[in-house]
């Protein structure tokens, strides 16, 4: 959270098996309004698609569970609730598999203003409470990784021009 | 959700102070899938009108901390998502005072099928997160009533028909 206020940057979260639980984190923060703008837990697999724009035939051929499916989530939350980053979650929190992919499969993604962005797939282990907070703590690292990794660039760019 | 799912009903929840803690609870739970079709934090007020509908002049002259915001919040989630019913939480976590509201004042709506719907006013106690937690059981307890009292509705005007 410090590291966006001191830009003065926003976030948007878009969750599916974390329902809620990421959104939760940010706003447990006091002052969390300075950079949280809100959420959307997209968790029937339509509304990824009807809220956040995720292609509808990408999620009809692969399933929810999916890197590209996280990477459109985070991008579509961005624009939808207007901030300046946009992370999200999808996977598989059981007890049952989902869209073909086993208990624990998880992506992360996170997307910023320059149109940066990564996912990142785990593999989670332990029983659905547990894979659900893993991956809230995965999500949580892979954007302060993207802001430290953009504020080094920044930087670089910064003296590559003096 | 028990309660939904032997109807075959959904529901939506549109947060703010909660951030993303009621849809939370909800998908804590095995299958929730079957009757949850997600939420929407809309944690800046604009959203509360960009996202869920509520009426933009209403927000400016009484605040995100109202009554008919809530009501407008659960009516708009659930248009928005698509759900059976839809459940509303605004008011204030603190430390601070916000909208001229005091800590503690926090406002739990539901909206139904039928268009029925009620609000409930809250004075709480404690810290940030005590209040939200009590917020959170708070638009449980409100849900659950509410169902309740539809199913009642619904056995009179079947006996009364008979």
């Amino acid at each position: 959270m410090a590291a966006l206020t001191e830009r003065g940057q926003t976030l948007a979260v878009a969750e599916s098996l974390t329902g809620g639980l990421v959104a939760g984190v940010f706003t447990a923060v006091p002052g969390a309004s300075r950079c949280f703008r809100g959420s959307v837990t997209a968790y029937a697999t339509e509304l990824k698609s009807l809220v956040l724009g995720v292609d509808g035939a990408l999620l009809a051929t692969r399933g929810a569970v999916d890197a590209d499916v996280a990477r459109q989530m985070a991008r579509g939350v961005r624009r939808v609730l207007g901030a300046d980053w946009g992370i999200a979650t999808t996977g598989v929190a059981g007890p049952d598999p989902q869209d073909g992919q086993p208990v624990g499969t998880v992506y992360v993604a996170v997307t910023g203003p320059g149109g940066e962005g990564k996912v990142r797939r785990l593999t989670l282990h332990g029983d659905r409470d547990r894979i659900r907070r893993d991956s809230v703590t995965a999500v949580v690292d892979l954007l302060l990784s993207e802001l430290t990794e953009n504020a080094r660039a920044k930087d670089t760019e910064h003296h590559g021009g003096i």
